[in-house]
C-alpha cells in the first residue's frame, strides 16, 4: 500500500474511533457539542494520530500534501460532518491557509498563517454582501477601503460570512477603486477580529448546524487597519479570489464526497440488513437502481475531482476544470445524500441514522461557491467562446 | 366568485394574517411556538374567523366539505406550517376523523369522533412498526391483540406515530388472526393514550418539526381494552386502513402543496426584487426555467389530485388514481420547494426566508404513506395485470 | 358506458383493425405506404366505420365534438402513426379546419373549409420561415404582402411547412406592416398552391415519416392574391395564429398521447411475456419503475390535457393552461416512449415493434408548435407578471 | 504537443477533411453511400494518411496503442459515424482484433486476425440470441456445438448480429455444456461465413444505419467446423467474453463520445450564429444551461473513461469501472446529443445537420453491449457485496 494510501485509510480509522461518535451523539451540531472546546480536543486527537493538518506546509506542522494527495485524506475526514474540523481542514481555515501561503509576506505568514495552520486560531473570508452588493456577481462589491494616511478606513456589510464567531481575524475584500458593478478594484485586508468597528450582527440562521463559528452578519464600521494589512498588492483582489477559489472548491468536494460516501454505505447496510416483501431489500430492483446510480455518482465525482487537482497540481489555474467538477459535484452528491435518505426509510428522515443530517449540510454546497447557474453560465461561456475563436 | 372560492380565500387571508406570523418567527418549531398552547388559541381564532374543521360533518361543527372542496381550502390552510393544525385538519387527526366517521359505532362517535372534530382533543393512528414488524411492507404486521374474555389484551412495538404525544386516544392496528407475512388479520382498537401499558418510548428525532405531538416510539405491554374498543369489525383492519388511506393521501397532497406554492410564490418574489449581473434575476433564463418548471408541477400535481378527488367523491376507492397522484406529488413537490431554494440563494437555506424549513418538511412526504418505490410496484402490478387480463 | 366512451372504443377498434396493420408493414412511412393512395382508402374506411372527422362540424360531415370530447377520440387514432390522417384529424388540417370555421366567410367556408373537412383535399399552414426569418419568435416575420390595385402581392420563404407537398392550399402568414422584430402587422392569405409564384423547393428531410406531405420549404415569389384571399382582418394574423395555436397544441398533445400509450402498451406486453434471470421481465424492480413511470406520466398529461380543454370549451384562450399542458406532454411522451424502448431491449431499437418508430415521430414535438425553453420563458413571464402584480 | 496529441489531431483533421462529406451526404446511411467498396476506399485513405488501424499490432500494420492512448484518436474518428470504419477501429472488429490477440493461435492468428487487422476482411461477434436464448443474461445461451469426432457440429439461432451481412468469418458463442440457464459451458468457435448451413437469414431493422453488414439475424444449421475452430479452451466462452467485454465497452464510449462532441460542437455553433427576441441565441439562459450540461457531461463521460483505461492499461480486468464508465456514457451522450437536438431547433430532428442522425445511431447504446439496467443490477451487487463482506 502506498503512503497514501495508508495515510487515508489512517484517517478513516481516526474519523470512526474519535470523532463519529460525537457527531452520531449530537447529531452533527457542532454547537451543541462543545464548539471551541471540541475543536480543540479532536484537534489535539488528530495530532497525536498523525493526520493532522494534511494540507499545510511541514514548517507548519502539517503533513505538505498536494492537491491530488489531500483527495483521499480530504475524503477521508468528511465522511463525519466534524472530521474537517478535527484536521484543521475545514472552510474557511483550509482555504484561507492555502491563500495565505500563495500571497502573504514573511511578517504576515508568522502572524497569521503559522498559528492558523497549526490550530491556535480560526479565521474567516470576509467577501459575500446582502443585496445590492457581492454575492453570485462578485463585480456588485459595495464594501469600501479609503486610504487614511498611512492606514486604510474600511466600511462594509457582510454576511454568509463562515466561521466568523470566533476567528481571530478575517481576510476582508473591500473596494479600493471602481464602482459596485465594475469588475476591478478590490482589495483584501488582514483584519484582526477584535478590532474596533468590527461588529457580529448576528448568525444567520442555517440549515447546517456542522461548521464551527456559524454564518454570520458583520458589520465593519469605520475599522482602521495599518498599510501592512494589505494581503498581497492593491486592486489585485479579485484575482487572489480567484487563487484561492479553485482549490477551496476542490477540498470542499473532497470533504463533502466524504460526507455523501458515508450516507451511502450507511444506506446499503441498512437495505442489506432488512427484509420486507419477502426479500432484503438489497435484492429489490428498485433499491438496487438507487445504490448503482449512487455508485456511479460517487466514481464520476471522483474522476472529475482528480482530473481538476491534477490539474491544479500541475500549475494551472484550472478555472474551466473545477468549475465543472465544482457544479457536477454538488448536484451529484445531493442526489446521492437524496437517495440514501430514500434508501433508509423512515430512518433516513430522522436521527437515528447520520443521513439526514448529512442531507441537511450537503444541500447549501449547490448555493455556496458560486450556484449552479453562475457556474453554467460561465462554463457556457467559455465553450461558445471557444467555437467563436475556432470561426475566426 | 362561488362560494367555495371564497371560502378559500378567506382561509389563505386568516393564514397570512393569524398563522404565518407565528410560523416566521419560530422557524416552523411547534413545540418552540407553543405547542398545544398555540394550538388551542389558532384553533378559536380559525372557529372566530369561519374556517375551521372544512372537513368535519356540520354535526360536529365542522364545514362538511367534499374531497374535490377540500382540496383548494387546504392547499390554503397548508400554505403556513401551522395552517393545517389551526384548521384542525393536520395529520394524523383529520384522516381519523375521516375513518371514524366511516367505520365508528354511534357511541365510538360521540366519545372519539366527536372531540376529536371540535378540536378538544388530538389522536394518534398507530399502525408503523420498526423492523421486522410493518413498515411499507404492512402485511409484516407484528403487534398482537388477543382476547381476553370480552376484553382485548395488545401487545406491540410502535414508531413514526404522529402526534402520539398529548393524544387522547391511539387508533392501534394490531394483528388478531395469521402471523407477520399473512396479508389478513389487522383489526383496529381505539385505545386511551393513558391506558395502563401504554408507554412514550420517545421522540424519533425526525428532520421536521412542524407537526404537533413528534413522531413518537409506542410500547404497548399488555393493554387491556374491552370489546367495544373494536373499531368497526375483527379481522377488517387492513380495509379499513385502505379506506383511510386514499383520502389521507390526497388531504396530505392539499396541504403540502399549499407549502409548495407559499415557497414558489417566495422565491419568485425574491428574484423578482433583486438584481445581478445588470439585470433582474427574473430575467435571467436559467432562472426563468426553474420558475417555469415549478409553474408546471404546480399545475400537474393539481390536476392529478383533482382528478383523484373527483374519483373519491363519487364512491370509488380509487386506489390506482391516489396512489398515482401522491407518489408524483411527494416527487414533483420536493423539486419545487428545492428550486425554490435555490432561486433564494444564500437566504434560501437559511430562516430568513420560509423556504428551507418547507424543504425540511416536505422531504419525509416520499416516504410517509408509502415509500414512492412501494407506490410504483404497486402501480406496475396492475399495469401489467391489466395487460395479463387483456391477454387472456 | 356514454356515448363518447363508445365512440373512443369504436375508434380504437378501427384503428387496430384497419389502420395498424398498413403502419406496422410500412413502419410508418406514409410515402411508402401509398401516401394520398392510402389517406383517401384509409378515410373512406373511417367514414363507413362512422368515425370520420370528429372535429369537423355535422354541417361539414362531421361529428362536431368539443375539445373536452375530442381527447379520448383523438388519443385512440394516435394509436396508429396513420390514425390521425385515416380520421382527417393530421396536423395541419385539423388545426386549419378549427382555424377556417372560427375566421373565414361563408365564400371562404364554402371553397376552401368544406373540401378539406369532408377530406377532398389537403392544407399546409405556412408560418415558419429559414433564420433571421419567423422561427421561435414570430415577430421575426419577414416574408411580405403589398397591396397591388384589389390585390395582394406575396413573397417570402417558408420552410417546415407541414403537408406542403400535395396541398390544395396555403394559409400564409405575410407581414402587411411593421418590420421583421415589431410583434403586430401580420395577416394570412388563402393562397392556392398551383398559383403562379408557389414553388415547393425541398423537402426538408426531417426524421419523422409519417406525415403526409412532408415538411416542406416554399418560394413565394410575386404570388398574386385576389383582395378575398385574406383570410380575416388585415394585420391582425397574430392573433388568428393564437386563436388556431391553443386547440392545435392539444389536439397535438392528443395525438401523441396515443402513439406514446401505445408504446407503452406495447412495451408492458413485451416484458410481460419474457423471461430473463429466472423470472420474468415484469417482476424487475428496474422495470416496473419504468412501466410505473410512464403510468404516472400518462395520468399526468391527460390530467393536464383534460383541464386545459375545458378551459377552451368554456371559451377561454387558455393561454397559460395549453402552454404548460403542451410542455409538460411533449417532454413526458417523449421519457414514456424512450423507456418503452428500452424495455423492449433490442427489439425497441427495431422495426420488429413498434416503439423505435414512435420516439423518432415523437421527438420533434419538444420543438413544434414552439420549443419547451419558449413556452417555459412564457409562463416564468407570466409568473413573474403575477407576483409583480400582486405587489403593485 | 505529444505524438499521441498529434496523432489525435491528424485523426481528427482526416475525419474533416475525407469522411465527414461522404457522412453529410448520405445522412450516415453507409449502404446509400456505398457500403464496403466506400469502407475499402476510406480505409485507403485513412492508410495514407497514417491514422489507419490505431489498435492493432505494429505487426499487423496498426499504430499499437494501448487503451488510453486510444481514447483521444478514437474519439476523433468517432466525429464521424463512418469515422470508426474508415480507420477499422468499428465494432465488432475491432473488439475481435482485441479478443483475438488474447486468445488465438498462432495458426488463428494468421488466417483470421491479420486480414482482419488489415481491414482485407471483416467480421462478426455471434453471441446475441432470440428469447427465450441469450440476451441481457448471458446464461440463457441456447445455441449448442457438439463433437462429432474431431469436428464441432453447431446448431443455434442468432440476432443482433453486427456486421454479419459481408463478414469474412464469425465468432460464435454455443453451449458446449451444461444448459440454459447454467452460467457454465459456452464455447468460443471461428467460422466462416460461407460454410454451409450457416444462413443469413434477414437484416433486423434497426434504426441506426451507419454500421456496415447491419444487425443480422442468422441461422447456424449443422454447421460442422474443425477442432483447431475453437478459440482458446473449450468452455471458456464466457470468460473470454468478459476479456473482450471491458475493453470493446470502452472503446464503444470513445467512439460514441466522439459522436456526441460533433453533435455538441455542431449545437453550439448553430446558437452561436442565430439571433431571436433581440439576442444571439447563445446568450439565453436557457441555451447556456443545455450548452453547459453538455460540456459537464462530456468532462465526466472522459473522466470515467480514462480512469478505467488506465485500469485496463494496468492489467486490470476493470469489470466495475468499464461498467460503470458505459453506464454512465450511454446516458450521458443520449442526454448531450438530445439537447443538441434541441439547441439546433426545427434543424435539430432534420438531416441538414448531423445532430438527428447521431441521436438516432447513439439510442441503442444503453441496451447493446449490457442494457443500462444489468448494469446497474450488477453495479449494485458489488456494493451490497462489499458491505457484506466488511459486515463479516
Amino acid at each position: 500500500m502506498s503512503d497514501l494510501a495508508a495515510l487515508a485509510d489512517k484517517t478513516r480509522a481516526f474519523i470512526e474511533r474519535e470523532v463519529q461518535p460525537v457527531d452520531d451523539e449530537f447529531d452533527g451540531d457542532v454547537e451543541a457539542a462543545g464548539g471551541d472546546t471540541l475543536r480543540v480536543r479532536l484537534q489535539e486527537a488528530a495530532r497525536e494520530a498523525g493526520v493532522f493538518a494534511p494540507h499545510a506546509a511541514v514548517a507548519y506542522g502539517g503533513l505538505g500534501l498536494g492537491m491530488e494527495a489531500r483527495a483521499a485524506v480530504f475524503e477521508a475526514a468528511g465522511r463525519s460532518l466534524f472530521g474537517p474540523m478535527a484536521l484543521n481542514i475545514n472552510a474557511p481555515d483550509e482555504g484561507n491557509v492555502h491563500l495565505l501561503e500563495h500571497v502573504a509576506t514573511a511578517e504576515q505568514r508568522e502572524r497569521f498563517l503559522a498559528p492558523l495552520a497549526r490550530g491556535e486560531v480560526r479565521s474567516a473570508f470576509s467577501m459575500t454582501e446582502p443585496a445590492p452588493g457581492a454575492g453570485a456577481d462578485p463585480s456588485a462589491l459595495a464594501s469600501t477601503a479609503v486610504r487614511d494616511g498611512d492606514a486604510w478606513r474600511i466600511n462594509g456589510h457582510k454576511w454568509f460570512i463562515t466561521g466568523a464567531d470566533g476567528a481571530s481575524f478575517h481576510i476582508v475584500m473591500a473596494r479600493t477603486s471602481g464602482e459596485p458593478g465594475s469588475p476591478g478594484g478590490a482589495t483584501m485586508f488582514l483584519v484582526p477580529a477584535d478590532a474596533p468597528g468590527v461588529e457580529l450582527v448576528r448568525h444567520v440562521g442555517t440549515q447546517d448546524r456542522s461548521m464551527i463559528g456559524g454564518h454570520c452578519e458583520i458589520r465593519y464600521v469605520d475599522v482602521v487597519v495599518p498599510g501592512d494589512a494589505v494581503l498581497g498588492e492593491v486592486d489585485e483582489g479579485f484575482r487572489y479570489a480567484q487563487v484561492r477559489l479553485g482549490p477551496a472548491r476542490m477540498t470542499h468536494v473532497m470533504r463533502w464526497l466524504g460526507a455523501a460516501v458515508h450516507a451511502h454505505e450507511t444506506a446499503v447496510r441498512h437495505v442489506a440488513g432488512r427484509r420486507a416483501f419477502g426479500t432484503r431489500l438489497a435484492e429489490l430492483g428498485m433499491v438496487q437502481q438507487m445504490i448503482a446510480d449512487n455508485e456511479i455518482e460517487i466514481a464520476a465525482t471522483r474522476a472529475l475531482l482528480l482530473e481538476a487537482c491534477r490539474e491544479l497540481d500541475g500549475g494551472g489555474r484550472a478555472a474551466r476544470t473545477t468549475s465543472i467538477a465544482k457544479t457536477f459535484a454538488a448536484e451529484a452528491l445531493h442526489r446521492i445524500v437524496d437517495r440514501s435518505v430514500q434508501l433508509c426509510g423512515g430512518l433516513g428522515v430522522s436521527s437515528d441514522l447520520p443521513v439526514a443530517r448529512i442531507a441537511r449540510e450537503v444541500r447549501p454546497f449547490r448555493i455556496y461557491d458560486g450556484p449552479s447557474e453562475v457556474h453554467r453560465w460561465s462554463i457556457a461561456r467559455r465553450a461558445v467562446a471557444r467555437i467563436d475563436g475556432a470561426a475566426r
